[in-house]
């Protein structure tokens, strides 16, 4: 029985990969350094776990709206005119089951077969995916290496648009760079969306994950509300991964008919969870904060063991928990002959598990330098000091 | 800023309105009989909602796999395979936050743009409205009346195939009729899947909410594993509506595929609650039996009283909630235009609120008769008596 034809173009995350093979290695018997986990090591706070409890047994167990409960709507709306200084409201918000389900809907409402749509590449490898299955053409456009972290390849972006190109992808906080785009590069791409009529997705998956200054939304620049769609999640924030709680947020008319996709796609987001995301927001917050001075921590160790080893350089991201350390002249002194011989390699010599370039969207052609990501949400400051004494020692040794 | 075409093509459940309309009159200090409301009254049994803090206290709040965990992919696999007579392995089986995502995912991931697709109509509004969002075009078939419930209209059915035609989206148990088909009718169903080389979506929502005989599905009869994907929901007959937790069950490659929709578009379902379904599948069973027993009562008293007023008639269904009585005459006796006059003159008059053929897919060309479907899932005996002895004196005094 075949299948449909746009199912040769649907993506998939190719890091659960290389979970698969960190899990083999491990099953053999050898210690893995788990740098691959994009996942946090951290539990849920216990005030979210008992409004959830209290929410169930209090019979929110049934069908709630579309768009989300109320209650939730209005504190997300309230929580991030806070955050972004914006004018918000419950009709700007629809609640979704995750993060992600924003990037479907997105370009599901509002970019056409045929449409061009730009997307960040080293990136989240969703985009790439969806844009693709959905029948429009997923654009690339890239970082070059700055002075603090990387920045956004602006000129490539700019001569990357065309009269097709209808919608451009943007994650500031960005995965796998943990780069931070300045407010002068920020403005530029807004400035760019305003030119050229675009809608603007800000995945703003790691909002909260920032060891620095407050962030600046592009959602929150002139003209900019109007045509932007917030991607906001609970799942970094709060260690609430596996709950699946998350929010599209945009302009009115757009958060009413992408509500329309949640009651045709999955009715609403689980009815209880939705009352856990108010305590989130308005309870107690000073898990947040632990859990990012402890993410600071081994962001720290990580960063300058991976620049201790020869060949290996890396910038000390200001935000997520990700790293993306240059490894071109590593590989060379081991004698890798691709990016998967050296993570495999890697893997089975010193069992640092992680991923590379490969797994954040289609390589472009012309790229010289070679990247690893290394995510540092699901590993202890002395596992990343082990594994990456190890690492140092065969890249060194050999 | 412009929406995507497809947009123009998105339906919804207009049903939500008609609760809206309710909820106003109630709002004005008036009684309401909610006989819309398609959402169970009980609460989840205790067993179920202990399990899923179990798992949250366990630590069960990170990721899992796209398809959902083991344990609740076994137990599915097992359940479905004794319940259907059919040979299933995990491998089957993909978790999905509620029933609802089988029917988006089925069509994205079988049929092509430009591509037919029949479907039941009257029936669950979402069908018409995702074959059209997804580009294909949506062919209804219908019912006709039988002795004891409506009958498939297999001839209409059958002239209705084409050489586009790629699918066949068929509920037994059937929303909003009640109706569930013969052996001989599956048999003809499947017979012209397997001549016309269809896929078969069968929504089996309902199929735990039966008073009478074991249901049959059209997945276990010779040669339709391998193009069938069932809809499983534990939303009706574990009261977990609200919860979103539902699989889709299918061939392997199918549902290899499906599976990397849930990676694209939702990462997973919710972790703890997959724990919990599991519960509800191997734990305490006599909580389903008690609530399937109070159903069959408000069965009986809104049948016996729908056929009790003046110009309705009513079959007693042997599956579901819901009730699809003719009310031809009764417009005609309150001298109602059309369905929203009579539906709304009811509510203002007797506090009524029920949905019509109007919330069940568009009405189609030559359709002589008129019908409303009182939902008994979300209202007490008493309430249906004393809202259909309004309802009676209204009509009859008119």
């Amino acid at each position: 029985m075949k299948l449909a034809d746009r199912v040769a173009r649907l993506g998939t995350e190719t890091a659960f990969a290389v979970s698969a093979e960190a899990a083999e290695h491990a099953a053999e018997g050898h210690a893995v350094y788990p740098f691959h986990i994009g996942d946090l090591n951290f539990r849920t706070p216990s005030n979210i776990k008992q409004a959830a409890e209290r929410a169930m047994h209090d019979g929110k167990t049934g069908y709630c709206p579309n768009a989300g409960i109320l209650p939730l709507r209005e504190t997300l709306a309230d929580e991030v005119s806070r955050t972004h200084g914006m004018k918000l409201t419950l009709e700007n918000v629809a609640v979704q089951p995750g993060g992600k389900p924003v990037i479907q809907k997105f370009l599901a409402l509002l970019v056409n077969p045929g449409d061009q749509v730009l997307y960040p590449n080293p990136g989240f490898p969703i985009y790439e995916s969806q844009i693709e299955f959905q029948g429009a053409e997923a654009v690339p456009y890239g970082f070059v290496p700055g002075s603090e972290n990387f920045l956004l390849d602006f000129e490539a972006l700019e001569h990357a648009i065309t009269k097709r190109t209808r919608a451009i992808i943007f994650n500031d906080l960005q995965n796998p760079t943990g780069a931070v785009s300045s407010r002068l590069e920020i403005e530029a791409v807004a400035e760019l969306a305003l030119r050229h009529d675009l809608w603007v997705l800000s995945d703003e998956a790691y909002w909260d994950v920032r060891y620095g200054d407050a962030a600046l939304s592009i959602a929150s620049l002139p003209g900019m509300a109007e045509r932007t769609v917030i991607l906001y999640t609970f799942s970094k924030k709060f260690a609430m991964t596996g709950w699946r709680l998350g929010a599209a947020i945009g302009p009115k008319h757009a958060i009413s008919e992408l509500a329309k996709l949640n009651v045709n796609q999955e009715s609403c987001t689980n009815h209880f969870v939705q009352w856990a995301g108010v305590e989130a927001l308005t309870g107690d917050q000073s898990s947040a904060g632990k859990m990012l001075s402890s993410l600071k921590k081994r962001r720290d160790v990580a960063v300058s063991a991976l620049n201790g080893i020869a060949g290996v350089s890396c910038y000390s991201p200001s935000a997520t928990f990700y790293l993306y350390p240059d490894i071109t002249e590593a590989m060379q002194i081991v004698g890798a002959e691709d990016y998967d011989d050296f993570r495999l390699a890697a893997l089975h010599q010193t069992g640092c598990s992680f991923c590379t370039r490969l797994h954040f969207g289609r390589p472009q052609a012309g790229e010289a330098r070679r990247y690893a990501r290394f995510a540092y949400s699901g590993i202890s400051v002395e596992q990343i000091s082990e594994g990456l004494g190890r690492l140092k020692a065969w890249v060194e040794g050999g």
